[in-house]
């Protein structure tokens, strides 16, 4: 149910014709109120796409009505033509539900340098307007799928009130932000300014930490509704801790299904001197293609992770550092460790555990082994 | 001939052992002088392989008489036990050759984590040691390849004296420095300062160009040797442009054999505020899987290309870039620009031109396509 198991909201999705897989490519959420609290984060990329230039300007006075999202063209490198199509489309979500369209965000994704084909759109508008309806979360998280195999929701329930979310993504996924589009609604009671901070705090720990590829969108959104229908109130740390709950959940899907991935690992780095620093040392791990390429051949390569490792600027003593995959301790001191022969990578899952020996600060990234499948899908892209 | 083209020199190839294959995987390049200047540049790798370690250390007076290579094994992460055979290598070269330890440089390539076998690499001083001749280029240039599939090497002439290179390297190719070992050799009268200017500033527009992988290596060697033996003088700007030639054909050469590559891609950035900029813009192009993965499909997928250089702190405005890839202009300021389909992918070398109007400041990085083989190679690595 995910956006719409909170109370106050509705969804949908439907079929305006912009895949050519003829799969539905339309999603509307709606927030009924009676609060409208709107929070969003977006992606750093300096080439931003049309919506994700409008949807900054509409969620800026932290209200939002409505979120229209299109999957089949991400509207991103088509210039002022762009931005015109994305403004239409939300003044006729305005003009649909009777709100001002500056409370509508709108999110596009799909091929970035083509125009979207406006009069679907158009279309689309209608369709799912029609459509929407309290149990509408379904259609609508699989209306935004592009490569995603599988439409990604998640909930959890508190004492009263709730927060669920809808993510897509499963290429072009680096921070800040992965790359993707993802609508969190929960019914709690709080204000703008608590909501932008538990969002931001949440991203921080999750989507900020999956990087499936290296490659940072143009398109990439983080909204978070709230509605207020359940009348209850929670502190700031509860709120945080539900929509971390809910963004953590959607991460790990977004790499569960990242394309064409064998394997997801998580890199942990342990006794760093600064969390930045840890960040800054898994993620060097996580874009060594030659790493990701050794996990998709289950070989447990820790001399590609030292020398990744190697070429970051984190505090640490070169000679000092262990790497533990899957449990082996394969790597100490900067040198051969246990047998890497010991090292089962036959799971899915891997994790690779770094030690730098340099302070008390840790962070996790994930990532996703460099596949045959993921070069076949990226050279072939249709969505 | 490589590097027994200029006089003084001798260099002879063998077979050790180290090799599962076969084949020859020792090498000796001497320099008989009159002079015996070097300069070298190395990774910049904090995790340095002991060879790295100890050539730093040898050349830093200015003089080598010898370089000692080996293939099949990195000695890298390989603690104290790695500096001691690095050592003791450098001491037999040493007294076979009747010179001192410390003008040996040594340098090893191959598989990270594990140790020599150092009884074959102690018959491998031996082996080439007795096969030291002036015309034992080829012999060295095939020594030291891994899963190179063909040896590199250039040499220029100029008016009484010449200047000779070999290089191996076909992944982890990143810099600083490409992931590689070569060896220059030059007869010209010189002095160490101008030769280490000279190596310096080739390197930087050659080898520091080239960005294959994105994966920087713990063993990267660029080693100078002059001997003097022509007589003949030259001014720094001529020894300069000779070495820089040499160079720049072994880094074009690295990445036409990139591991598994279909495509060798040029990306040129223009207009760029600074070198530094234009070079980080062009890096971050070249870092790109999506990116690469699309020319591996002869995808002209410009909307990656500004993707990628959305990514980048460099001065831009994010609304007035183009793109030509292969002359055809696919992206006109950041929109849609000639069609996408007059793109001619089918030749080998790509070149990707991006004008970011902010500057006089011109740079190009070459890198290679992102392919089926190359996941193949590097998920099944052995040397």
């Amino acid at each position: 149910m995910s956006v719409t198991s909170a109370q106050g909201f509705r969804a949908a999705g439907a079929t305006a014709g912009l895949k050519a897989s003829g799969s539905s490519d339309v999603a509307l959420v709606v927030n009924d109120g009676p609060d409208h609290h709107v929070a969003a984060v977006f992606t750093s990329n300096r080439v931003e796409a049309a919506p994700v230039t409008w949807s900054r300007q509409a969620v800026s006075d932290g209200r939002a009505d409505a979120v229209f999202l299109n999957s089949g063209g991400a509207n991103a490198c088509t210039g002022a033509r762009g931005f015109q199509d994305t403004h239409r489309t939300a003044e006729l979500v305005a003009t649909t539900l009777g709100c001002s369209a500056l409370d509508v965000v709108v999110c596009s994704t799909g091929l970035i340098g083509e125009f979207l084909p406006m009069e679907r759109i158009e279309a689309g508008v209608g369709l799912t307007a029609e459509a929407l309806a309290t149990d509408g979360a379904d259609d609508a998280a699989r209306a935004i799928m592009t490569t995603d195999s599988v439409p990604k929701q998640a909930t959890v329930s508190r004492d009263g009130w709730s927060v669920g979310g809808m993510a897509k993504g499963a290429g072009m996924l680096a921070p800040g932000l992965a790359t993707m589009l993802c609508v969190v609604t929960t019914d709690v009671v709080t204000d703008a300014a608590t909501l932008d901070a538990a969002l931001r705090t949440a991203t921080a720990s999750t989507f900020d930490r999956v990087d499936s590829d290296g490659c940072m969108s143009t398109n990439d959104t983080v909204v978070l509704l709230a509605s207020g229908a359940s009348g209850v109130q929670a502190d700031a740390d509860e709120v945080t801790a539900a929509v971390t709950e809910v963004c953590a959940s959607l991460a790990r899907q977004l790499v569960a299904d990242a394309e064409g991935a064998s394997h997801d690992i998580a890199v942990e780095v342990r006794s760093a001197a600064t969390e930045l620093e840890a960040v800054e040392v898994a993620r060097s791990v996580t874009r060594s293609n030659l790493f990701k390429a050794a996990i998709f051949g289950k070989d447990p390569n820790w001399g590609r992770v030292l020398a990744a490792v190697g070429t970051t600027d984190a505090a640490f003593d070169p000679t000092t550092i262990d790497v533990a995959v899957n449990g082996v301790q394969v790597c100490r001191s900067s040198s051969v460790g246990d047998d890497r022969d010991l090292v089962d990578l036959e799971p899915r899952e891997v994790r690779v555990v770094i030690d730098l020996h340099a302070g008390d600060a840790t962070a996790t990234v994930w990532t996703n082994d460099l596949t045959h499948e993921y070069v076949h899908e990226n050279s072939a892209y249709s969505t």
